[in-house]
């Protein structure tokens, strides 16, 4: 009984088992990279071995910066099998929150794909902890670059033997490292635990939760850098399933493709990709997706009418999950209860559309303002709570924040504010205030606020996310000008792009006189969201650098 | 991350979210007692008041001698969750090996069904480890009896504390025992952690394994004294499955009735069981078994003939499982992989009447006589080596064996002869040499033959495993008169007798001149089974007893 909970217990049983399950790539290019878990295990041992030549100690982090595709998968094993960490990268950041992520985790060595070198090259400068930069191809993939020392990936591996003695590692060692910026401020290290995702992959094959078996091809196009892309390559190994990499090509006509050339069973995906996957399906009846069983959707709530029109139309549910970079991900999963699967279908929306059930293993709790669990009668808010084997119980660096994140009995402050019914079901009625969340990804309303008000015409600025029919949310900023001062929203928009990506450009700008303040003196954002209730139309153009 | 994996958790989370799931008991007087989780939790807390009340340290065992019911289910949890350890007491071994179980695991309270208080009667005079004596019933369920001091159940736990805060506990705590009589001499103390425990029944709900979820209604027919009741109690607690529990009534004709009427999706059994519920099913076609989603097998392989009828008459696949004491106990299960699931379905019993593919979580190899793994050709024999979280480490009080037992790197030699195929399914060819598996029980052939060799008219005497229509196995004595001696049957059967329960006794009796040896000078049961091939029909009559 003795048996360390270790991640080179998933490799091993998939290799051991299912050597020959496929792991499928759509490169960059177009063409199509498959080999099995028996080639990929020969490749990790290499890579392994490299780490090894490198000089790299145990505990070591290094860091990648890719889309999904193999040799991001061969980097979830190679680094912690070995005793390493991976930390990985969120290169859809601002320039210095990217920066500080590397910076924080002491990265020694930066894995990167070809298309984001020349953001890393843009920041090299500042990556003091790195001393090593791998490009993630073969030699004629590595562009013109002024990276130093660098070398490519193929060329790394090269050479070394195929076979790699894993160490015994304690299953309470980090395994790996993710940012979140679900938060104000910098972005946060969240340190993993090969314990936490041992358990978080047993329990994604439960059938009270993603149930993911041997039998399942499941398609992660949630990257892989975002809370370990939610859990499922390391889940899929475990049970040894053939997964699908989509690379760069996320956008819903290749992923519709994807699931129907390679009969994808499990996919998981934000909304956003579902939603306009539905339209491209309604053009072009062609393709094929009658093989997935179920599509978990994540990092915003599915509208209902999205949930229904994947039922009608191509009898594969929509499970909501509700996780955090924290809980590794998976806290809730819209699964139905028995009492809510015997109702009819129609009454069963309601709780499809909330964040769901607690998974198997996962404590939450909702906590009123005088400290005690508010009545499950789905209206009382208070604050979300979790604890659970896989939710993390520090942050990386953060001492100050760490007396404040966790309650005395070890549950996470989750920040959401949600509602619980009496079947225990959760939904989150508000996120944390500050926060808005654009096609999964997290926007600072905080950081917006403050570069704003930064601006010398600019009196007071507050961003508030209002619902937008593609992304779920975007910023809408709310300003007051100095007064008399002649201002704009180009003015504003030039401002904030000095600083900031595209996508992180509030779409809509509201010039008022005053805004209004809380009893405490803080803006009052919730008055202005109700104020500003106002509903974003698609606009492909605006958001086509995404 | 520092959640440890203890039983409580099962148990919180049940009553969290599925307070009102119901657990059902027939109990023997044919009454059904039904209460729910909610219920439960508050008279195991009593029970753990109760064990402070009498003293208990941590870490003390109780004893429980009882089917399967209500009050055995609190006491899976009281003991445990408090801190101690519950013995799941095998009443079926003979006296002398039913003493030494609760001698070596020094049980000092022990929890005894009326039925079964005249069995532990007879041996108190040998039970010096305990000093309480608690009958499973309420003051008026008491027998007349000498057990002293004895209270009965219902007033133990009166007057005590609904609410009970858990100690916290490590992980790696015993929370409980059972013997195993899978090997030759006296039964073996199976230490069990709480971490061990609560990794089965996560994986047991999983979906390449037993994938008992909320939905189910399981109905655990194998006795909970043998392995955990196989782990179903603890899993579908962790669930917040309805449970049924049949106490004596675990007759074909009940169990069918109790699927019946309860609505039972799940249900887990020795083959005899299913075997003579279809004939009763045959006989009794208003009988409806509809409900039932899988069955599960264990003990010993069912036919292959058993598996097909109940796809075509009921539409319920049975899974078969490997396991043992030491294993928790699943091992492994004859779930179908993609490869064989695609097969034409009459391609496939031939791995549905293999022992299994190993479940999430469980390695195991075949070993040759040179150490190696074997080929996976489904020929080639070896050794079944087990390694697993779940699978102990060591036996209690065993320094010897435990020296044999385990490889270096941790794997348990489980004494089972095994073959594999390549696509990794396992099936056990012979089991240790020496043990026979009747109905689901085991029967020590070196017990047997020891004493028959003890008789003054027998020069030697040897007992094998013959194939049996009803109970699988049964003894079959092959013995050796001394020279000129006057023997019989009878003479036998009386002298087995005076020390073996009923059951013990074998079915048949062959009288030969000399029992052929093996080159090392053991007696060669491989060439007598060969040579009395037989099958013995099913007999009533004889077996009434058990």
């Amino acid at each position: 009984m003795g048996v360390q909970l270790t991640l080179d217990k998933l490799l091993e049983r998939a290799v051991d088992l299912f050597p020959d399950r496929e792991l499928v790539t759509k490169l960059p290019d177009g063409s199509t990279h498959r080999y099995t878990y028996a080639d990929a295990y020969e490749r990790i041992c290499q890579l392994a071995h490299a780490l090894d030549e490198l000089g790299l100690e145990a505990g070591a982090r290094v860091g990648v910066v890719a889309t999904n595709h193999y040799r991001h998968f061969e980097l979830y094993f190679g680094p912690a099998c070995s005793g390493r960490s991976i930390h990985m990268c969120n290169m859809r950041l601002p320039d210095h929150h990217f920066v500080h992520t590397i910076d924080d985790a002491e990265d020694e060595v930066l894995f990167v794909d070809p298309a984001f070198v020349e953001k890393v090259e843009a920041n090299a400068d500042d990556l003091d902890s790195v001393d090593q930069y791998v490009v993630l191809g073969s030699e004629r993939d590595i562009p013109e670059t002024d990276l130093e020392p660098v070398t490519d990936y193929e060329s790394l591996l090269a050479d070394h033997r195929t076979e790699y003695e894993w160490p015994d590692i304690d299953e309470d060692t980090e395994y790996g490292m993710c940012h979140t910026s679900g938060t104000t401020g910098l972005p946060k290290g969240v340190p993993y635990t090969h314990r936490a995702m041992y358990l978080h992959s047993v329990m994604g094959g439960h059938v009270d939760a993603n149930a993911i078996g041997e039998r399942d091809t499941v398609l992660p196009v949630v990257p892989m850098f975002h809370a370990n892309g939610w859990g499922i390559p390391y889940g899929a190994t475990f049970v040894g399933a053939k997964q699908v990499f989509p690379s760069i090509h996320t956008d819903p006509e290749s992923i519709a493709h994807l699931i129907d050339e390679e009969e994808v069973t499990f996919s998981a995906a934000v909304p956003t990709i579902w939603l306009e996957m539905a339209e491209y399906l309604d053009e072009n009846p062609e393709v094929d997706i009658s093989n997935i069983d179920r599509l978990t959707v994540g990092g915003s709530a599915p509208p209902e009418s999205l949930i229904r029109r994947y039922d009608e139309e191509y009898d594969a549910p929509i499970l909501q999950g509700w996780g955090m970079t924290e809980t590794s991900p998976l806290g809730t999963l819209s699964t139905l209860r028995k009492e809510v699967a015997e109702l009819p279908a129609d009454e069963q929306y309601e709780y499809r559309a909330m964040a769901g059930f607690p998974v198997p293993g996962m404590q939450v709790r909702v906590i009123g303002d005088d400290g005690e669990e508010v009545p499950r009668d789905g209206e009382t808010m208070g604050e979300l709570e979790v604890r659970s084997p896989w939710v993390t119980d520090h942050y990386h660096n953060r001492p100050e924040e760490n007396e404040h994140a966790f309650t005395e009995d070890g549950y996470l402050r989750t920040g959401d504010v949600a509602v619980r019914n009496e079947l225990g079901y959760v939904d989150v009625v508000d996120r944390d205030k500050d926060m808005i969340k654009s096609g999964g990804e997290w926007i600072s309303s905080v950081q917006l606020e403050n570069e704003l008000m930064a601006h010398e015409r600019v009196a007071e600025a507050t961003v508030v996310a209002v619902e937008h029919e593609r992304w779920q949310e975007r910023p809408l900023a709310i300003v007051v000008p100095t007064s008399g001062a002649d201002l704009t929203e180009d003015d504003l928009e030039s401002h904030l792009a000095e600083t900031f990506p595209d996508w992180w450009l509030p779409d809509a700008y509201e010039f008022i006189e005053e805004i209004p303040k809380t009893s405490t003196g803080k803006f009052d954002k919730k008055r202005l969201r109700d104020r500003f209730d106002i509903v974003l139309e698609a606009d492909d153009g605006e958001e086509a650098e995404r």
